[in-house]
């Protein structure tokens, strides 16, 4: 992340399309989006069998345009990498080393084939793989980058029973198979070919066994087959739902450590407290508390706006927090609560409430001091 | 909803089919299920090739009928529109262009084809899309689309990652592909559907690999493939749950609310005491509560039928409740309670039962008053 | 289930082929199996083509000796009906039209194509239903029965979904495909057998889209049919495995039940208890709580043996208890004790314990006196 | 496992391709793992049809190669079978016949194919089989093997009714398929291989349905099929998952016992401890705790480093553990604890801490030796 602070990190900041906030460099952005759709959809009008001249032409224009764009883009990441973090040593040759720093260089490799029309036919794998660019602007690639990072073991693990199995089915398919269709079943490779298509349950059907016991023996591996593939399919499945469950966590930690009276806790404490909070999803015009009801909670407001009923009635929007009277005092609720519109409330309930209040006499004296002036 | 106590709100009531207590309307109901069967039935036999001339008319028949019938019921729901909700401005405008208004327009459009028979064929498409008119008399579809709508973002990023992959497999698979079979891999655009048809687990086997490393890299794409399709199938089966149990909780919520005893509670307290209550089954003839074991939980009757064993026995019924005197007075049971019926409980035990009479005195003496009854 | 003290019920007892203690009764089940197996055999044996003679009456041998003893055990069961609960009014005509009253009458059938050959076909059905026989004797296919009628709302739903989903998208194939294939998409009844190959991902291959737009939103369709397809497998994989954690929760309740200490407490409170446990399992050897440690928790003994080292050893097994001593005097362990075999307990710890004890004083009272027995 | 303390001993362990710590003996793990590629690689390789003479006479040589250390394998394991347990009796015969044993016999076995060409063909399979010897390499099949003895049951039941669904779903497309197919559908075990085809989802297409019944049936058993394959499926998932947490338990429990605090404590009280500790990971120079806070927990470093910011700073690792002042005085933190490199923490609380104290005194003495000597 470039530090402002001078024209230089201004400048990078301007133009870093890797940027997350997505407000300074949108341009950037929506033109590598641009580029990317171009050079795909070129690479994949241009294979067209019958395709007219002038077509071909265009699908050249675009892939030039798109090559152009990525070699900038590609220039411009390496000479901007040892500014990223001038700490790490080497950051120009790590970059070019890189699997990005890879597929960056393939995907401007294209425009070397206007020039090498011999060379457009391979290259046009570059052009598909600019997709690779996504990862950068979209969280949705990096997420499953994350997961096979960290299921990579019980992956191996299920990936390595699957071979054992595939290896051993297609041995004994082609053992029971050759002598009825020599030349289907004509190698242990090509009954290879069989096993996969059976055991992922693909099934092109090019490759089938006809005696009965080949028969019998397939429907058993079919059986195996679902059951072990089925198995890295509940793998990854269970870590993205981990994943997007441990994102949900960052964001409610850091909505934690943006409300007021949160400030200058440490990261396991703002933790703590983000574990405390219970979410809430208040509808429109409903009551959230109702004077004189027991308090048993009190609520920090997330997205959208609530009015507290009192004259005058005193709207609380997002990062504000109310309810914290009642527990103060231990009283009933002294105004009542409405939501303007939809809102989301995190809810902190009375126990939590009061354990946070004692191993935090300065936290109490903050919450306090806001709840005497409302008071008032 | 419409308000009664006036006559146009009552009339809109008798006629609504949108209504969801299944009372009043059934006959409208029912009407429009006849319809969309008619209307579907008729499409779907109607392109039969050799169908003989008088079924192809009774077929026209039932299109008329069913076509009537959408038209009357989509004028209807024009002229409806402004008074379901009297605040909403432009309502009629609204619903002109919602997708369930386009629906309906779609639905009675194919009675133009009886008159333009040229236009008929393309027709057939209202007549299948008026299935959709069914998400207004049945929760499964609306269940649907309120699941897809807060997964999307996550459906979103793995649609992403697969069109993704689709796309960079295909493209290797053509240039692997095209040189051992031109007229089958020959382009990429045709290589997509072999992507997708692969990678779905479908395999037509109208397009495949014949190439050694064709094959292999096909395995792969079907081992990433069967990985990657898991992860929309399980967000939508974990969506579907989460909604399922969602809506299970806001059925205990309306139990909660109908026990006379929690009247005038607000929604935030009544959802905690539906979080206290476990449901429990009790088979035909089983004790539940046995006269002289200590008291450890009171029960409200959800469905079924219960007997205090006293003299003369009492029958207690759904949205009653029993075992709250032990509570009260701490002491043992002073009755049996059987189940007459299979009967479905909520359970609020002892400790949860303690804190709810402490938060809410007026709930203690409402409760102190019917038990000081029941002793006598 | 037969009631035991009179010659009748003896009887019914012993030929009782349902019940589940599997000890008398073992000779009966045997025989029926082996009746199921030749029946359904036989059946698809003697439809193999080119069968010899001496082969085709064999089978016709088996499946007189499988009828007759179907046709026994049928009438056997008419007649026992109403013996099974007394109370049960008109038990002999619910057997008869009950759906294994059908089946068993279904597979003695085949009987009767012995003298009317030409029926023999037919009938070969009733062979095959005989399977669904298995259901009283193994949990296995009743298991099935229950998730079904627990889910079968859910199931429902999804499967509405997917009916409405499989007619659009077969009629808009049907739309953009009949153009290019009149033969293969002549109708939209014909179309709805692609859709459900298509969606089921079985993909036979016999219907293939060809039109670029037929192709693209078969793509679609693909995408959405796993999607929806993977809704009712999940819910079942969930209903299974929630039905399996029932029973064995209702295990854990029937292991307390038999728990001599417990004897006489109603069924609410034993499965009271039978939460409180938490099951534990210690291999061959290990120490389970040592001598001079504080009592934390005291242990039910399922299945396997222990050694309590004192002098002399004292050997405990199933239906035991030991560990109370430390928990009722609130002192250290006074012996050590190791398991011999591997052995499975169920750990009441100290709260839940002293929680129990307080609300049962006879309870205690008993415990008391086993562990003052003990110390001498 | 060898015992060392003997020369014979050290020999077994210095050889002992099967031990875990992959220290000692990674050169004949190394030579298995080469030995198995070559086996099974051969295997594949001489099936090919067109093999030139020289490469089937490598492939020879490679099977010659394999054979010989299988061989050797196997003589070395007889002979070493009755060290590794001397308790146990018949410990080579029990080798001999074990899954395992069969699968090293089998793997040796084609040696005798290159004296005795005409069973070459048939002992491929015994280099195939081979593959089942990286069991002993790798957890990941062992894994397997445990998660089918544990859910056994499960599977068998699902199993069973998915057989009784396929041969009765078989059956009766028989019955609808031979008239308009007699060829195809000729019997009902053909018919089988259609049912299983379909119902495992492969679709080779080989055998489909042609008549509107067929297809009608056909569809409702593709919807049936998918809805039972996904129980085994689902019950494998599962119970990988739960054996990967076991496991995962177990890391945590040997990390707990090798915690020098924990020392001399039995079994069941590790788990006790490793139950409580949660595992938390801190970023590189991530603040876990700061002076000055309330302290709440004490942390166990499982992997990485931390130093306490003290005077001078302390740095502390695997193994060690921080925190512990502050709980035990009550107080605040007296030092900031910074992580050093990314550390994997597991975490104690107060609550947890202090019934952990009350109910060990000696460890508390311990602790109480440790802060006292670390405040000095």
């Amino acid at each position: 992340m470039p530090m402002g602070g001078d024209g230089r990190g201004r400048l990078l900041h301007l133009l870093d399309i890797s940027a997350r906030d997505g407000q300074v460099n949108w341009p950037a952005r929506v033109g590598l989006v641009i580029a990317i759709l171009l050079s795909v959809g070129s690479a994949a009008i241009v294979t067209l069998p019958d395709l007219p001249a002038f077509e071909r032409f265009d699908c050249q224009v675009a892939t030039a345009v798109a090559g152009v764009m990525f070699l900038a883009e590609y220039l411009w990441r390496i000479w901007r990498a040892p500014l990223l973090d001038p700490d790490l040593p080497h950051a120009r040759r790590r970059y070019l080393l890189s699997f990005i720093g890879l597929v960056d260089l393939l995907s401007a490799a294209p425009l070397l084939g206007l020039v090498m029309p011999e060379l457009a036919d391979t290259l046009l794998l570059g052009q598909l793989l600019s997709l690779f660019k996504l990862s950068r602007l979209t969280p949705a690639l990096s997420l499953v980058a994350t997961v096979l990072k960290s299921e990579w073991r019980a992956l191996a693990a299920a990936l390595l029973v699957m071979l054992v199995l595939l290896v051993i089915a297609s041995g004994v398919m082609y053992l029971l198979e050759r002598g009825a269709q020599p030349t289907v079943f004509s190698s242990i490779p090509r009954s290879l070919w069989w096993g996969i298509v059976t055991m992922a349950t693909v099934g092109y059907g090019d490759m089938t066994p006809v005696t009965p016991f080949g028969r019998l023996f397939g429907g058993m591996v079919m059986l195996l087959g679902i059951a072990m593939f089925a198995v890295p399919a509940g793998i990854l499945a269970t870590g993205f739902a981990t994943e997007i469950r441990r994102r949900d966590f960052v964001v409610t930690w850091n909505a934690v450590a943006r409300v007021p009276l949160f400030t200058g806790l440490d990261a396991t404490r703002i933790a703590a407290i983000a574990r405390l909070l219970k979410p809430q999803i208040v509808p429109e015009r409903q009551v959230v508390v109702r004077r004189g009801e027991p308090a048993d909670a009190m609520f920090f407001i997330m997205e959208g706006e609530v009015e507290v009923e009192i004259e005058p009635p005193v709207k609380l929007a997002k990062g504000q927090f109310f309810g914290e009277v009642g527990l103060l005092l231990d009283t009933t609720r002294n105004a009542t609560v409405a939501a303007l519109t939809e809102t989301r409330l995190l809810v902190l309930d009375r126990a939590d409430f009061q354990r946070l209040m004692h191993q935090h006499p300065d936290l109490k004296a903050r919450i306090e001091a806001i709840a005497a002036e409302r008071k008032r």
